[in-house]
């Protein structure tokens, strides 16, 4: 094991930062409420360089380095000293030290770095190269909960044998044992990517269930769900369930339309939807218009995570704009890390060092007091997510 | 009534804002160009919860309150020592003090710290709560003036009895009134919320518009005008008696879709109307965009009312947008309150308070003189209002 | 020629950027990549400020003076000395100065403080008022490239008698003259004006291209483009011939429909495109957007030309923004200058002086190292548009 150490995550701006707000925001003990598993096989830099690319789906090219990128400069200013190296340590350097780990190595090493206190992982997406919540926890000495994708439960009902006409009661019978799983936390849809958000959101019927799922089972297999009518069908089931439902939105790679994943676009789903608790995750750069929604449903709740990664030091301009129009009680934290373990650890790090720049900012004018901010941060790093999953 | 007053609008910031421009903006009489009413009844901590939360139409939950966002810290900060209390005194204590208030005694103390000499108010929305023009004057000292809402001027009309085949000439005598009447400075158009602005914006004729109201008078009373011939033929009218409009443009209810009030679709009526001055109003988040087309149009104006108070301390990032490509000649000042005392007081506040901080800035850099920035305060505060109500 | 010479670029905020990316910033020779030529005839005051308003075609109203803009605050701050009179003298101080120089004498003056080292000029919207890139070359003593606008080709061919039939391969020839051209670095498209974004990009066929060609010839001359196949044609010919695309984006005057020049609406083009180096021009306010696309092709660039000229001190706030999702080698420089060689100096003092504040604020709080900020700024400034353009 590496015998370096975060820095503290304050260093450099120790001055703009409360002591008593700075020490809460260094210990807090964050849920990260929407996060995915590290890597647990070896990847040699091209596959490293495109894992930190979240739009491209190709590798990155030869004229450039990823390195090259806000994420990038995050990486060597704070992961360099985990690995023992000094900050911002040259990008050759981090990757050939980091290239004399194992990725197990390399998980024990970040992951706790992180602070997180429970991780709820998102396992709908798999891959080969990175670990299951079980992993996860013992990779990180940290609880690990799940979330269920919905259109990957769609896909395996009808990939496993599944005949269309007993679909929508195996959907429910799948949902009703998550609800009952204590693993399981809630749901996540994936619209953005498949359908985009302007599309018909009312309930199908069950006969409508049937016919597309019986058109889709009849193509080619693994199927895969782009049908607006079977995506309606698991958002509204699961709000039926009572089960929270994280949304997709905005930043993601290129297969998607961005701009048809501005949230707004979901108006017809959040006025008419059984009120569970909606996740809108990421969101930049629809992050005021996500704001907006939280403030405006008492069921909406959103997070900038991804998005505080990929913004590196740029983040803190983020989290400001993420604070103002939602009502504190309405935002949560995550870091939707996906692959490399730096992501886990920056993640916390970035968030901890935005929110005590910006509330530090705000204590200073005199228009937050420090238990204000304090309150502030527990809500939004932990009492935010309890609530809505119920923890 | 309380023994309190306002603190110092740079309260914590003096050394960034320098002291001609401090001073200046400090007794700047604002003309406040739209204000609604201010309560006139008492109200219970539930309702003045969900007063000061713009986007939804429920009662706030029970898993929050409403003062736990960056609206209810500038109320904690700035209004409690209205009260007598200390900046950020803790909400139950706040809340505590100012239940002790009748309306009145709360109208008294918090409008004529505003420091506004006059309120152009919106008539257009009653309700049950709010004070008339005449009362807002009598309870802070300074005259008001009154702007025509042109939806419910049709709607007026037709539940009054108003036969369809006379509603054009109904409609226009109206506004010839309101042009003859010294108190009325111009109109409204709450299109956003009715129709959204992709709709077709040319110019009906009275036949068209004849038919339309007879379809809508043959429907329940009181009429709900959504229509855009009826809302398309208002505009036209009132630009046609010269009188400026005022647009709602972005952040409201969730009844409106937000996405569909982006001002850019406002173009096709922008290019072909009779230029009378146009207001956008509030436009978060499409500042940026209402910017660009005071720029692009010369008869285009538009304020950040409404969200300089609920962004709170935020609002210092969105005056600075404000100011990115609009001609200083084309925006305004407004605070948009509607039923707590507080927001008139805060709208006033806050914008001072942003203005110093931004051109203090600019001034500090070298980028802008003194005297530049007090003519810029003049020109949003004061004279672009003159300029455009004729006042 | 008048005796003086540009402030520092750093006057007023010295303490906030490091000594050597300072030094670093003040004497980079920027390759400007998308400029268009200087005034060479004498303009009066009015014609003057209409040149500073790039969303208006209407003269600037009696009611104002443009100078009362963020642009005008830059003029008078870095152009007066240029002339030399005082930073921010007042603007009739700083219209009588100018009015007693020629306009040759004021290029002579502004355009060598640019600090440029090649200006990539757009040769498509000429007017009689702006010189020639062999002019500007003479002028400002560095050398020009040229960009060959394709709705100009188009209509250029079109109007000199070519034959429908035989359009497709005129195009062609030219589009191989501009590839064997030295002096022709790249193509540029201003489908935002034309057609917006949100059309059909696929590739037409030669037999659609003649028929749309035919359609066009028939009418009256001089020919206007604004038909999406004819569009397209020009786009995939330019990709197919190698040649970088420059495409407008954003900001512009108000005959364009600014929401459908969202790039995000490229999308469908740039996912089946030759990928070419794409260059998306301007973008506010969808920097954001411009910036994730940049991330997710590797053909896709940005700059935000044009906006740091017009936001003027707020340009810092703006190339942050831009900072944000791209990585580091997929961002250009660029002035959009047009008409007054003031816009020319202005866009590099602005763009040095923003990338000064934002990375020196990185350095200062330990998030970028001195050697990695002037990286950056190598690749933005110029070596990004050497690899693009193949210099």
């Amino acid at each position: 094991m590496p015998a370096g150490e975060l820095p503290d995550v304050f260093d450099g701006v120790e001055a703009a930062v409360p002591p008593a707000l700075a020490d809460h925001l260094r210990g807090i003990g964050l849920i990260d409420h929407h996060v995915h598993g590290a890597f647990v096989a070896p990847v040699d830099r091209a596959a490293f360089e495109a894992s930190i690319n979240e739009g491209s789906t190709d590798p990155v090219p030869a004229f450039m380095t990823q390195f090259d990128s806000p994420l990038g400069l995050s990486i060597r200013r704070w992961c360099a000293p985990l690995l023992g190296l000094e900050p911002l340590a040259p990008t050759d350097e981090y990757w050939a030290r980091r290239a004399e780990l194992s990725s197990k190595e390399l998980a024990r090493t970040m992951l706790p770095a992180a602070g997180v206190s429970r991780w709820i992982v998102d396992t709908g997406f798999k891959g080969d190269l990175i670990c299951t919540p079980e992993r996860l926890t013992e990779l990180s000495g940290v609880a690990s909960s799940e979330i269920l994708r919905l259109e990957r439960l769609t896909e395996d009902l009808l990939d496993d044998g599944t005949a269309p006409e007993d679909f929508p009661a195996a959907f429910r019978a799948a949902l009703a044992k998550a609800v009952d799983d204590p693993n399981v936390l809630g749901t996540k849809t994936i619209a953005a990517y498949r359908i985009g958000f302007d599309v018909d959101w009312s309930r199908p019927t069950d006969a409508e269930v049937v016919e597309h799922a019986r058109t889709l089972g009849a193509g080619t297999h693994p199927v895969r769900v782009a049908d607006p009518v079977l995506i309606a069908f698991g958002v509204h089931e699961a709000a039926a369930h009572g089960l929270p439902i994280q949304v997709h939105v905005g930043f993601g790679d290129r297969d998607m339309d961005l701009h048809r994943s501005d949230p707004m676009l979901l108006l017809p789903l959040l006025r008419t939807m059984t009120p569970v608790p909606v996740l809108l995750l990421h969101c930049y750069p629809f992050q005021r218009q996500a704001g907006y929604l939280a403030q405006a449903f008492d069921h909406v709740n959103f997070d900038v995570g991804l998005a505080i990664n990929y913004l590196g030091v740029r983040s803190t301009g983020l989290v400001a704009e993420a604070l103002e129009t939602a009502p504190f009680a309405k935002q949560l934290f995550s870091s939707d890390a996906f692959g490399p373990p730096e992501l886990h650890v920056l993640g916390a790090v970035l968030w901890r060092r935005a929110m005590g720049l910006v509330l530090g900012e705000w204590i200073t004018a005199g228009d937050c007091g420090v238990a204000d901010a304090i309150h502030l941060v527990d809500l939004i790093g932990v009492r935010n997510a309890e609530r809505v999953y119920g923890l």
